[in-house]
């Protein structure tokens, strides 16, 4: 068995819980916040910072950026990408289902696979299942995910329908693949099947016994997030976690925002990803347990209190607002790298300390609050 | 006394000499090479970097730019630069002289000072000594800079000698407008002179018994790596380190690539800065100990070995050449951390060894070798 997973504790009032996924690259306690590593870095933020600053213990690659760019060629020259990047612990890879459909300058789909031009130079290439999973065989990450489609959040109910049935069809071959080839580098990797099916209770329901039936390591949760209402978006996850094994990670792709991820939680979630605590701190916003700040504005020109003294994080503490602000007023690169540091270390302790409220019991109150106080503007 | 210099090796068959320049912010070896942090930031690299990663026992900071942004009000508000940044060993703050002659939009000089327009908004400023004096005063540097007139590296005798004469006078109204005002944070603050006089040997010699006369605890030696040729610049060097005083550090100014520094540590400087190793690693040039790279080139691309083996340096140990490459071409962030934080310390670790061969005798055929491979190009 590539990963293992013990859930370790049940919150008594809500669908919340927390255990331990185990890889053959660590063990890494749920739930979970995976920083995201497109090409093979977690953008501003080193291999040494994103474990001894920010405390991850896991990172997300991407199929679709890592097969343009450096190419399956030298992946397998370095012997994976835990290797040509220098990680030890546990990778996860997306598959490029979610990139093609949102980066790639045309696509076309049909029942062999996606025809797309790259977004880098307009390259013509085609990711069929079976690719896909020869792709991740060369990255080599330990979690890997099957290759998806991902209609438009607004589809209408045929079309999503169709669709999941075409993601179904593709998650076929991916097994099959897998089960025809070894993995190349000493170590088991494990695939999880994607729920699709919009916001259509009964497609959902039925992608759900679908995945279910393949008894996955774990299975995501895809096609959220993109554009629904956030109402919406706690609707089909609370229903994708009731019909998925309660048993194996849940895993809810691309969301989202720290109150989005506390919620989903108490849902029954286990693992997150997304690019918002990077890309929003590229951009000076930042996440901190007293609330959200946009370090650009004048009025933290001369607070010399500490990003946030409340985080487990060299940068959160050493570093203050003043000082952070002037670096993006004058343009520095190192403002990019601490706001960057700052939000990947306030997701990692959030998720930590919401694991911790549930052993401890308190973990609904907590979370109301936390809710309110993390999403309020400072 | 602000600081201190003790000389403890001279080296038998060169000028070179190795000693301890003593601040209230901590020690520091000489010759030392002090990274560029021109507006309180070495560019993508932060303090804890800078400190654990490099090796860095001082830094350098420009009053042009930190009187700009964040401006004197918020460095006064923070109690001074190294409060403000969070960097607690030495600073050292040039006077802006060269920054107004390279950067500034206009200038117009005369007796009083300088009126300029700044690079980021056009706005109209006035620096004069005594101005300069106030704001390095506000900044809090360690060791502060005389305001002195850059002329072209191409002056005529005539101008050259005009302005060497203005930067004595202005010397005298530096030195008078610190002895009238006190530091104000605690400690004390010393002034070096700047000897100028391009490459005119008598006005060098005027300009270094000038800087003599004043028994500063240091003394600069401007106004040289601005487009002349090479060996003039040696010669020059040369000629200011014979002039002037032996028993307090020479600070070379601007200086330079890695066997720059080599010849001039050889003719008897003791202290230097340059950007070079972070703006040349922003565009992909490493300075290694097997000689210089262009990382984008495509021979590194399936090179896994580290960046750099010899250097005492997690970056450059654990990352290797090929993912320093993928990093350039895929434009990742992290690219330009990596290449700076290298490139910076293999300065601070060939400053390192050239003390360590002198301490053992060797210095100097050690240099000849050294020069020779740190230039090639692989």
């Amino acid at each position: 068995m590539p990963i293992g997973f013990q859930i370790e504790y049940h919150d008594v009032v809500s669908g919340a819980r927390a255990g331990t996924l185990t890889t053959k690259h660590g063990k890494v306690s749920t739930p979970f916040f995976m920083p995201v590593g497109t090409v093979g870095s977690v953008k501003a933020v080193s291999q040494q910072q994103l474990s001894a600053d920010i405390g991850a213990e896991i990172m997300l690659s991407n199929t679709y950026h890592l097969y343009l760019r450096p190419g399956v060629d030298v992946l397998q020259a370095a012997r994976g990408l835990h290797n040509f990047i220098g990680w030890s612990k546990p990778i996860l890879t997306d598959s490029g289902g979610y990139q093609v459909f949102s980066l790639a300058q045309s696509r076309k789909i049909n029942e062999q696979g996606v025809m797309f031009q790259s977004h880098i130079d307009g390259s013509r290439h085609l990711f069929t299942p079976e690719k896909v999973m020869d792709i991740q065989r060369s990255i080599g990450a330990d979690i890997i995910m099957a290759f998806d489609e991902c209609p438009p959040g607004q589809s209408e109910y045929l079309y999503a329908k169709n669709s999941m049935e075409l993601t179904n069809r593709w998650l076929e071959r991916c097994i099959k693949r897998l089960d025809e080839t070894d993995d190349l580098y000493g170590y088991g990797q494990t695939l999880f099947p994607i729920v699709q099916g919009n916001t259509y209770h009964d497609l959902r329901i039925a992608s759900c016994e679908y995945a279910a039936s393949k008894n996955a390591d774990g299975n995501a949760i895809g096609g959220l997030s993109v554009g629904e209402p956030e109402n919406v978006m706690y609707e089909i996850t609370a229903l994708c976690c009731n019909n998925l094994p309660a048993d194996k990670p849940r895993y809810l792709m691309g969301v989202g925002t720290p109150w989005n991820i506390l919620e989903c939680i108490n849902l029954g979630v286990d693992m997150f990803d997304c690019v918002m605590p990077t890309r929003n701190g590229r951009n000076g916003m930042l996440f901190t347990t007293h609330g959200v700040i946009n370090i650009k504005n004048k009025k933290w020109a001369t607070d010399f209190s500490p990003i946030d003294e409340s985080l487990p994080c060299t940068v959160s503490n050493h570093y203050t607002k003043a000082y952070l602000r002037h670096l993006f007023v004058a343009d520095e690169l190192l403002g990019l790298q601490l706001a960057s540091i700052h939000n990947l270390a306030f997701y990692t302790w959030m998720l930590r300390e919401a694991r911790k409220q549930m052993v401890d019991g308190n973990f609904l109150s907590w979370k109301s609050s936390a809710v309110e106080q993390f999403r309020q503007r400072l």
